[in-house]
């Protein structure tokens, strides 16, 4: 069959790789119909994420049941399905509270040996581990460019509103409008939140954020902290969403947000940085990190969408065949998408 | 100044009393501009509640600050001020857990010597004890109308879904679609609920919550169990808030709420009844009840009117002068409106 | 192999019963060396609980595995294992959400066709399904004796405490000291209750809550309510523990808690009574009911085991051999006993 | 009267200044019996702390009630009180969250203008603001010594532990052994942590933990990540507090704490520091920071002191009088005291 696979830094191929076979009574294995370029890709593409050459990326997809392993009863053969971006045992100590994205054999679609050597989703098929865990079926009425998004950047939006702790009516800023910003702001909005400070410095994003619903504010050219004091009486934002993953969108959630407030970032952090700690301290912030517990969420996140409460819809930018992949990677690479949906 | 009193059951009088005054540092005087005749008020109108005769009812109110004790500073002379339907002193061991509604010396307007002897607001005047705590500005922008819904129905709307503990993508059912119930339907769609099954045997109540974004099932005529079923896969509804406050709103509440689900009972229960405690047992529920703690919420509800996320307009259904109030009880009375308000 | 098997209400016989054999990837299957007799053992044997006559019956084991399926990674043959008292999936709704006592395909250890159809634990030998949910390795040091009650009353004392929401420095109370009360009893004490009510009528009973550290209250001969008052300044306990489950305890239950306080059903309730609505809903109470999560919380309870925070030994008063089974159920039918194990 | 007031960096003076007087409804004034000298007033006697020459220091008290202003009944000339170390409003939105800690007119005793201008406790009078908030009384049969520490270290302590989200059965680690470090470490105990990990370079520091009931583990003699991972079946701390405030002990709080566990850290951070924002994010940790929530808190801890729960005795190591308040100061800056108290 035909699958995306990373070659090089810079260079992704589409080449013929074997299909894949049950090998577990857990496993089910999907036609793909549709699979998304993501940001994480773009680490891979760009080489920071280390990667065997040859192995088949992607991680966001829908698609049919072509088969199922004997103990899989929540999906059948012919069902059309979406899945989470990556699987976990339901046994562990992490899984038995609930933490599935921490499982201890844990294992991401597309990421190589580092996370599980389970091959990507930007193929013609794809093997689906403890199937029950990880796929949903697609309610009725859905799109697959809809669907695509539930089990990775909307529950990734989602997720960063839930642990914010966010209660309806009151105000939240998110920073940084890529899709998972975008995605956050649809679901603070959607959970109730009074009102949403919307931060980036690029125009178009601005303006989709404000379409959510939300207050858009340019970074540099607006003043985020005043936006932030004004809609509170000058206490600062109840919770602040980190979707930008650099030091300084970190210090600036923790000055826009107010006394005994939440900082969340979900925004990946993978390194050192000076951060205000004592700003932390006298302000006595709340900060919660990390990337989203999505197999915990997709049954909410799934039916918010069928209720039309989150609507990722807007998002996609283009569609383009799996043969397209390496002109995909390289749009994408100049910053000229927001979502790639990919049909092999 | 002209006020409301309570006479005998069924006897309501426009009368003369005395103008209040301040008497603490932390009290303010209100002139009244509009105030609600509220369902509890229909409690003490049946003589189910005990007042004494002469006393002044009311307790859904907002006007302009005429006076303030030397302690007051969140509110000035001649601001437009909402308040509170009760009182609380803010250092007890429930204040000092937030439990507002339950503080020891808490004191309800327009209750009479039973809940702390406190002149109610149907009234040209009213004195406000404790007004830091009681009294919220006005948003800019917002109608007299929805301003008087925050400190009395709409908190108490807000108060039943956030206690029911929804997440968003949660289904929630709704029993009785009186002003909380269906204060409660728009604070749960508001709050995230992807579906909210809105219940009652008043066409024109159904027809209010459907317009509000709820699935509106007939109580008798259709069948609110298999429709939670249908939203739920079969599980049931994951929070159900029982507006109604009758031993058999209780037993479907019970019985519609999935395993490991919330009852919130915001209706009132002054007595005992049967309950299927087995039921409640098996299904490892967690039901919570009593009355609402506006003080609590008093700031996020108005946050979210300002915002539109909540509207009580619908609501209100007839506006009269403080000297129809004895016509006003009586069609309230006879079930003809959801909303009266008073004009002094 | 020899088993205990309910032939008829007040029937129990030991025979020869066909050994278990694994059938799944995740199963074990555990060599029993004791096994003890509880209180729902007790409702089977008086016919309350319907059960196939043949059918083995007991669910409290431990032991040591003897083979286990392809799936089973964390315990191995030859490891000494306590096991709780069901099994659950690990991928329904409700295991998602780390309800794993309300799994949708939960099966109880000997309670027949009813509760899944899985032989019981009073036998040589027992099957156990999903292995690495239900089974933890013996700690170094525990005695079989204590690790028998980790996955059932010990677990289920330790329920009640995490699902009262007690804080440190609480006030609680427990009513009924049965097994499941005098665990509750030393978990509220070992979570921080600065003060343990404990009610019964037997004395012995009320002798070893006070040795673990409670307030023994004789249910008729002293006044449980004058106690909550006078470990409160009048307000009532936090929180109460109804370990009895009779109406009769649940408004007693309703009358010493707090304001905003809970009550906590852990004893069974299985039909309709007469509940003060009333009083649950004027003093703003949360109820919370059902059966233990013991999966849930196994690994902590053998924790606290391990630590001397809690130690079941006190409440094992009889050890008898398999074969003594009749006489030992009928001797606990005569409530001569509060724990016994029986050793294959 | 006599004080003790601060002078210069490292020159305290006990002279005369004049009495307090009630000015406010809500006022006391108590006559001090025994008041402490804390790690925080170090911070003032270093010149760290900004505070004007002549001010009032100390914060840590016991006492009797000389006066009380109308406002307040919950306490009364002559009872014997302790109080908190800062006072509250009870009105502002921080306070109505019951984040007194917090509270927008916070005052801190013994702190100079920054912190409200409020004289301190190490004198012979002292005048207490909104009193029922800040005072309580001492339950009977506890010592002035014990006390003492409620309003103050053990209530941090206290909050430390109560913000980790410990569950009972957890496994803690403690950072730093001084007077807040050992009340945690005790505080964990008396949650139910199953094991507690106390960590500190000062050999007698360790020895009071270890009678505490901790694992005492030295920080660089010893190996704290190996004794967490062996307490934890390689895992990590289920909860980490951090004790003392400097960024190498942040650091080896994020590497010793399992995936979704949290931070705590109650030692003062002041300033911006590298953090490992990348294992912050990759295991998914919580992070809680800022000083103790004492108002909220003391019910309960004086609750666990009277039970025997919470013991600060071993912690006092000098009794001196007002008078050699200088000595003091000297003492406890060459770090030959844990906790000095000073009885004028």
């Amino acid at each position: 069959m035909r699958a995306v696979t990373f070659q090089a830094p810079g260079e992704v191929l589409v080449q013929d790789v074997p299909e894949p076979e049950l090998s577990d009574p857990g496993d089910a294995i999907v036609r793909i119909e549709a699979t998304g370029v993501c940001g994480s890709d773009l680490h891979i593409y760009h080489g920071r994420v280390k990667i065997e050459p040859g192995f088949t990326i992607g991680h966001e997809y829908v698609g049919t049941v072509l088969a199922v392993g004997e103990a899989v009863q929540s999906v059948r053969v012919g069902d059309r399905v979406l899945g989470c971006f990556q699987t976990a045992c339901g046994r562990c100590f992490f899984c038995r509270h609930g933490w599935f994205h921490k499982c201890d054999s844990s294992r991401t679609f597309g990421h190589g040996a580092t996370l599980g050597s389970l091959q990507g989703t930007q193929a013609e098929q794809a093997l689906i581990p403890n199937a029950e865990l990880v796929l949903r079926k697609i309610p009725a009425g859905m799109s697959d460019d809809a669907a695509l998004f539930a089990g990775d950047v909307m529950g990734t939006g989602y997720h960063a509103v839930l642990h914010s702790g966010l209660r309806p009516g009151d105000v939240a800023a998110v920073l940084g409008l890529g899709p998972v910003g975008l995605c956050a702001v649809q679901a603070a909005k959607a959970a109730g939140a009074a009102r949403v400070i919307a931060i980036d410095t690029v125009p178009e994003r601005l303006a989709i954020a404000e379409s959510f619903g939300a207050q858009a504010v340019h970074l540099t050219e607006s003043d985020p902290r005043a936006a932030a004091r004004e809609a509170t009486e000058g206490r600062g934002v109840d919770v602040c969403i980190d979707a930008v993953g650099h030091p300084s969108a970190f210090d600036l959630a923790l000055r826009m947000t107010r006394k005994c407030g939440t900082v969340q970032a979900i925004g990946v952090y993978a390194e050192r940085a000076e951060v205000h700690l004592g700003l932390l301290w006298i302000k006595s912030l709340h900060v919660c990190a990390g990337h989203a517990n999505v197999i915990a969420h997709v049954d909410r996140v799934l039916a918010m969408m069928s209720a039309g409460l989150l609507d990722p819809g807007p998002l996609v930018t283009h569609h383009m065949s799996l043969e397209e992949a390496p002109e995909a990677y390289a749009l994408y690479d100049r910053r000229e998408a927001l979502k790639i949906v990919l049909t092999p």
